[in-house]
């Protein structure tokens, strides 16, 4: 059995990547918002029903690209939750701006809307919320919040492409989402990123922020860096997106066997199921209490990859573990921040496609032995 | 005949991009400093004789890379150029620090040290010297200057790919230079970038600026953003670079070619030539005085537009131009700064290998058109 990593890239076939790339070679235009990019831009406003929809070279640049049209004051405080991938805090750092931590919920693991109020100062200027492993967020909190503070909302929806919370999607949540299409995620362009938004005010301005803020040859109006997505990699969008429910319904599946392997063993819970939530599917979670279960998730994780089996300790270290935050505190409503616990517990399983039967059992294989041991150590202990 | 640009991307054929993607597509590896990522880097280290080349999606994320990787305190000040690409002010100010706009050498057009000098405060962090339509900048001068004054010195090479000044490249000049991969550049990845040092210890804190600060997959060092380059740019680039020396001197042929019609003609001056200066070929740069060629440089732009010749108006407008920098001084030693005149008079002609001889021929019926008109005007006047 081959290796088995947590994410595999969804790539189209080279033969239709071909006939694109054969129109782009004979228009000899090959990125700044020509026709594969405008054509995707489309597909995705129309897909995301969402009046504003820019494509971006990354989702960290769509993030930096989001901040820039804020236009948030300089060092203003952003507040945000320490589980997330490093892209969501750097972003705010590297426009010079600075981050600010606060506590998850303990059952969703998103952000707490009540740690968000305790972090609050009078620098604070934006909140980031992260639908972690495609969590939604508590948008309804907030958005109350943020409204009533005079704060921006913006989403990190790197996780949580195509995912709806009832009849709202997650494009059209706060004032500015952004999403990744990363190799690594449900739906990728190689290396991209989108922003949408529901107020179309906001679609001039992430243009221009994303192309140095130039509104004509004669004309720069703003702040605004290179965010722009090329074509090759818009090409690869356009063919993807053809493909995305497949892979979408393939990882269902592999939840639902996942689900059936872990619900016989306490200690072991599945990510949290959101009513009325349409999920992504891009990552799947496993949480593993120790005191219950026997094993820690460095050990499962251990197991695992001595079989073959590449799971990832998604998120740790969280974000004041880094270097560059370290000592940061974490606004929380309990002595220790919530996150502080759950980071230990976290393991996301491989999830995608290429998750052949064979390697389900290997992880239910796994999951057994380990339990039967534990067993062994409690009856012989 | 068809319009003709100032620029037009260098492509490979199609039939050998195919087969590095084949490559890339078996790996199922299609970004993340991977192998053609790595096969080009090497190749870039080489070339340019440099212990530190390192890609990037952009020539503006190596500069934002470059800026973080320096440390700079937060809204600290950068002094550069306003004779520049957008992109070098606004990465200075999209990264939370200070632009701080100083005036140019009336020959080189390149960043002019006294003002420079005349600009520095105690919140003085950096200078950003641009080889701008590859003209070398002043370098011992401003490396003297900024030794003194303790700032950083960076170089934007983006017009400046393969240069050298004596046995000096341009990739080894200051602390970090950085250069542009864009498509509209002499050596280009579609999007794509490159920051180089001389000092090795450059390497690592630059790698990690791009790639999230992520040391490990447990230890996030520094503050970093998404600066990655694809796999399917950097094939293109692979090829790029086996056909970049024909091209370059397709440029050469056209600069003599250029310069042989613009000598006649007083009032029309060609770019400088630096003393062993080797040039990249990026740019040709024509400067029109009005009062002795009797045209202004607009009138002459018009009349090359109306004849399907399409040059640019380089750099106009300047930084100190833009809706979020207007109003902001630029030192100089003079009462009416260099640049504010010299903005006027600057034209960059198409400059690459599909410019044919009926191009040049166009280009030199408009020129001796407008002479005689003057002439005529002043003969009869």
């Amino acid at each position: 059995m081959d290796p088995l990593y947590v994410a595999r890239p969804l790539l189209p076939a080279m033969s239709d990547l071909n006939l694109l790339f054969e129109e782009i070679w004979a228009s000899r235009i090959v990125t700044n918002e020509a026709a594969m990019h405008n054509r995707l831009e489309a597909r995705l406003r129309e897909r995301l029903g969402v009046p504003v929809a820019k494509l971006f070279s990354s989702g960290t640049s769509a993030l930096q690209c989001a901040l820039l049209s804020l236009d948030l004051p300089r060092g203003s405080e952003v507040i945000t939750t320490p589980l997330t991938f490093p892209a969501t805090a750097h972003a705010i750092a590297a426009s010079g701006l600075e981050p600010v931590f606060a506590d998850v919920d303990p059952e969703t693991l998103t952000i707490d809307p009540r740690a968000v109020e305790k972090a609050i100062t009078p620098r604070t200027s934006a909140v980031i919320g992260v639908h972690v492993y495609g969590t939604i967020c508590d948008d309804d909190a907030l958005q109350d919040l943020c409204t009533r503070n005079g704060l921006k909302l913006v989403y990190d929806a790197a996780h949580a492409f195509l995912a709806r919370k009832g009849q709202t999607s997650t494009a059209a949540m706060g004032d500015v989402s952004i999403f990744s299409f990363h190799a690594t995620k449900l739906f990728n362009t190689i290396e991209g990123g989108l922003a949408t938004s529901r107020d179309p005010a906001m679609a001039e301005r992430l243009q221009l922020s994303r192309n140095f803020g130039i509104a004509s040859e004669e004309s720069v109006r703003q702040v605004g860096i290179n965010g722009k997505m090329s074509e090759l990699h818009a090409a690869v969008g356009l063919l993807n997106l053809d493909a995305v429910e497949e892979e979408r319904g393939a990882r269902r599946r592999l939840r639902a066997q996942y689900d059936e392997i872990v619900r016989d063993y306490p200690g072991l819970e599945p990510q949290v199921r959101q009513e009325d939530v349409e999920q992504s599917e891009q990552y799947y979670l496993l949480r593993v209490d120790p005191r219950r279960f026997g094993f820690s998730r460095d050990e499962l994780y251990d197991r695992l990859k001595a079989r073959g089996i590449h799971a990832r300790k998604y998120f740790w270290p969280i974000c004041t573990d880094y270097d560059c935050y370290r000592g940061m505190p974490v606004a929380s409503l309990q002595d220790t921040p919530v996150v502080e616990q759950a980071k230990t517990t976290l393991l996301c399983l491989p999830f995608h496609s290429g998750v052949t039967s064979e390697h389900v059992q290997v992880v239910t294989e796994v999951i057994e032995s380990a339990a039967a041991e534990m067993m062994g150590r409690s009856v012989n202990g």
